[in-house]
């Protein structure tokens, strides 16, 4: 393409709300314009990488024989009234009326788009396994969004979904999956971090998470240096820490005793007070549960809640809990949530705490607590019994008060034991007992394992080899293609602006002639249509620009081959990697030759194969 | 592909909703799916002719310069508040709200978008003129979604805008763009219609629709069989039809007239009543005008009306009009609302019709009447003052009543003469006389000259040679690729099913072994690898179901080239078109020479090119 004919308006100025590289570079290089918050349009320069990395998807889904479809971006209420998630996706699922008064949602997802659709058309378990998937635009309505297509509110995902007769062939394609998002990340030039996890809420399936490492990274990983264990902290485990007798950690002969610590309000003051260390404080927090699916009847404090939902998944809309951990260690609220199975969970309002313990924020305990279920961490005792925490200091649900000498299982006894605790570096890991360090991450791609969590509730069948009606199991597997981009660019820049890959450069050459004119003018012609004829995709910078412009321009938007045509080297042409600092000298004849075996080589460096 | 792998659930039956051949048979041969009311999927197959048909229209549009670009489908509500369309768009514009309380707006098109994006990129005329276009997801909340993908509620469309310096530039680029639609259409295989008009209420400016004949299109089209005129009826045009003197057509002397007509409902009861013809008799309806942005200060019976408008072009909510035209004539709502620069008109309700005229529904009359601005169709008399109706009957504006006598001009001057009549057939080309004929059709393509309809109110402004500031003007260029792709399967069907053209077909050839296996099975294989490996997209139907279910599958899905592998032939194969009745046996050993011929040769028909 001559780049008299393309809009590119790069930008000399650094915009002031990019903060991140990917963010800065990408309106710098006319890659993408923001259109309103969170909503950005893509520039003709930037969909070509965009298209590519698209391209690269694609290609890896159908090679384990996904199937591409297209449905809608809006959507039936309906079906998300039938799954139960109607209620409880929450403020970022957006939801629209039709003139009709029918209710329609903007894609945020679509296992319940492409069950519906489905549940229909597989008569038997001949068509078991299908995988199937699309690669189309969803919204998510972002509290903050932020660091521009990193997290915005529209985006494109590719997402697929499979249906099973048994989790074995679940398992199977589960894994080509797996292995597919290896080989879209290494096309795409990207260091992934492969996190695994099981996720407790959802009955023991598996999950994989594809992370990047990133300074604004909305995760913290959890990383074993010694045997590879790789998690997200919020579904992260390590092995648990008892402390030893020397340490004072014996069950405590005392009764509980209460004792005056007035204007004591952290657990910093509170170990001065008692000279003590909040390991031996039993820290308890109110939190307040958003669509606890949980059976809650009989549950302390629970006989006034009444369970609701349009859907198959009756819930609590509301209902409070009391978590006890050791003071030295903090609440996962993602963990929180998945033990209660809710959708979400918060510290409860002051008023709420108040009214529950009848005490001021700070002295909730759990001895005699009966407002509300006690969730003990298993840094306090575990599901089997075992103590893990004595003879500790806890809230005495009175101002300025606290209780000493409880002991776990004797003063109190939990309603549920989970592990909930976030899982820091220096902890240790539950495999092999190495220290973890940690790194923040962006997620780029997901697999997981759903079981009928869909397929029950919207009804999807299919006639098994003995004609008996059975629910298949599902899988769903989701990579953010913005994101994707965004991420090439974090990882592929330099302070003179993007080095695309090969694999996903908007063009793979340009042609740069110090002056379009005379001889460079011809010798730069004659180039970039002998590289278009060979198929190797050329820019031409046929603009009137000073060299110096051109230049910073082609560093900025980062092709990765430039040959540059200057007067004084002719019959010579100066060919230069982006990635290399060093031109080479070349025949301005031979140089086709040389750029198109330079992007062979690169190419084939990102070719398709599984590793 | 290999049919075992491909999720292709054809139906034998034909679903009961599909009254149209491109909805039946896209549904039976797997094409696509219906979700939910004016919302569909499309299946693997169906995807392949969908992108071949997008592949396309991006071709074309590149080769004149257009550059894609990929803004979001969710829009913020601002621009469309700056522009003024949030309020005249009505209910067809899905709206939705952020969390946050912001407005969004589910993308029906993107004048404002693209405006608005670019608005602030172009600093100077040399960046003139400009073409952007997208292809992405639209949605319109249609009233009654039906025949399928051919009105859908969400469908894709590429929709392009061009900006420039003067109107100069502009035609030329409209010009462009209209041959490429011709181009587009000719390589999808479809007959298309361009349909000229101008259209009044955008200034001058042009629009030229491409429409394709269709049983159950939206359009009436008007078409000259002389000239070539063709037209929209909304937009047609007709040779004014003047009375003969020798029909009674002169100057009424006598002064109007009342004459009691009991029992007279319809105009056809008052021509048998007073012995004369519709064409004697001015109609009078009270229309309702939603958004009219006509200045009605001073107009009649409009004091009491308020000119609103969040955005910068102010119009009146709701105003009344009364509409005279000839007794044998209709009035065309959509020229009408074009007319009187409203978004819509309706007939008025009888509460209103009533409570102006002061008479029942049935009875109006211009004469003497003052609530609402009277309109005079051309049929009545001209803006330059030229009557064409004398002597006329009008209602009489109270109950059982009529006025003999009436003199337009002498008795009543309208506050506005329009051409608002319906053109129909039998009526006569303005430009050549001939009589015109008329056909159902439905739009698939727009192409239009905005001016600065959008680039005004939205401030878009560029430096001219002299350093001044200055406004673009605009054109915008729409093609439905949903609607295409039906209108392909439309106009390529037999009782079979669908007959791809090759150039959109979801494969160019398939191997049907009559039974997969033995020598059949070698044959067959060793066909498919050659053919694949030579580019041909190839499908083999490797499953085991009975030659007939087969045959009538490939038959249903339209593949163009069939190739049965069956043993008694063997070592011959017969290869057949699928427009063809006939089939030749060619050596298996040349049939991939053979096929890759046809294909190609089939395939150049279609290829790019201007006509």
């Amino acid at each position: 393409m001559k780049m008299s004919e393309l809009f590119m308006p790069t930008l000399r100025e650094v915009p002031a709300e990019a903060v991140i590289a990917s963010h800065r570079l990408m309106l710098r290089a006319a890659v993408m314009r923001k259109l309103s918050n969170g909503l950005f349009a893509y520039l003709p320069l930037g969909l070509r990488a965009f298209r590519k990395v698209e391209a690269i998807i694609r290609e890896e889904m159908d090679a384990i024989g996904a199937m591409e479809f297209k449905p809608p971006v809006m959507q039936p209420g309906e079906f998300w009234k039938e799954s139960g998630r109607w209620d409880t996706m929450g403020d970022a699922m957006l939801k629209a009326k039709s003139r009709t008064g029918a209710d329609l949602v903007v894609s945020p997802t679509a296992e319940e788009a492409f069950t519906c659709l489905l549940r229909t058309e597989i008569p038997s378990y001949r068509q078991l396994p299908l995988s199937v998937y699309q690669i189309n635009t969803k919204f998510r309505d972002e509290i903050r969004p932020r660091y521009g297509v990193m997290r915005a509110r529209e985006f494109t995902m590719k997402d697929a979904y499979s249906f099973h007769t048994d989790d074995g062939s679940l398992d199977e394609t589960y894994r080509k999956f797996g292995a597919a998002y290896r080989c879209i990340f290494r096309r795409c030039g990207l260091s992934v971090i492969p996190v695994k996890a099981d996720s407790g809420a959802m009955g023991g399936s598996g999950s994989e998470e594809f992370m990047v490492e990133s300074e604004v990274g909305d995760n913290n990983l959890i990383l074993c240096p010694s045997c590879g264990y790789a998690a997200n902290d919020e579904k992260a485990q390590c092995a648990p820490d008892t402390l030893t007798a020397a340490e004072g950690n014996r069950p405590a002969d005392a009764q509980p005793e209460e004792i005056s610590t007035p204007g004591v309000k952290t657990i910093e003051d509170l170990c001065a007070f008692l000279h003590t260390k909040p390991q031996f404080f039993i820290k308890t927090l109110i939190y307040r549960a958003v669509n606890c699916e949980m059976d809650l009847s009989g549950a302390p404090g629970c006989a006034g809640l009444q369970k609701t939902g349009t859907g198959s998944v009756p819930h609590y809309p509301e209902a409070f809990f009391a978590v006890c951990i050791r003071g030295d260690l903090d609440v996962n609220e993602v963990k929180l949530a998945a033990a209660l199975k809710a959708s979400e969970v918060q510290l409860a309002a002051e008023y709420d705490v108040e009214r529950l313990t009848g005490a001021p924020v700070g002295f909730a305990g759990p001895a005699g607590f009966t407002a509300a279920p006690v969730i003990a961490d298993e840094s306090v005792m575990t599901a089997a019994g075992e103590i893990r925490m004595h003879d500790t200091v806890t809230g005495a649900r009175k101002a300025d008060m606290h209780l000493c000498h409880v002991e776990p299982g004797r003063d109190f006894t939990p309603w549920l034991t989970a592990d909930v605790r976030t899982v820091k570096a220096g902890d240790k890991c539950p495999h092999c007992g190495a220290e973890f360090h940690s790194k923040k991450g962006n997620e780029l791609g997901h697999i997981f394992k759903l079981g009928r969590k869909y397929t029950e509730p919207l009804g999807m069948t299919y006639l098994d080899e003995n004609g008996g009606r059975k629910t298949p199991v599902m899988g769903c597997y989701g990579i953010g293609v913005d994101r994707t981009l965004a991420s090439i660019i974090e990882e592929h820049n330099d302070a003179d602006g993007i080095c695309w890959p090969m694999s996903v450069a908007p063009w793979q050459a340009a042609v740069v002639p110090v002056k379009y004119e005379g001889r460079m003018k011809e010798t730069a012609d004659a180039l970039y249509a002998e590289l278009s004829r060979r198929g190797v995709e050329t820019l031409l910078d046929d603009r009137t620009e000073r060299p110096g412009v051109k230049f910073k321009d082609m560093d900025l938007i980062g092709i990765p081959v430039r040959i540059v045509v200057g007067e004084k080297n002719l019959p010579f042409v100066e060919v230069k990697l982006r990635t290399e600092k060093e031109a080479v000298l070349v025949p301005a004849e031979s140089a086709a030759d040389h750029v198109e075996e330079t992007v062979k080589k690169e190419l084939a460096a990102f070719a398709s194969g599984t590793e």
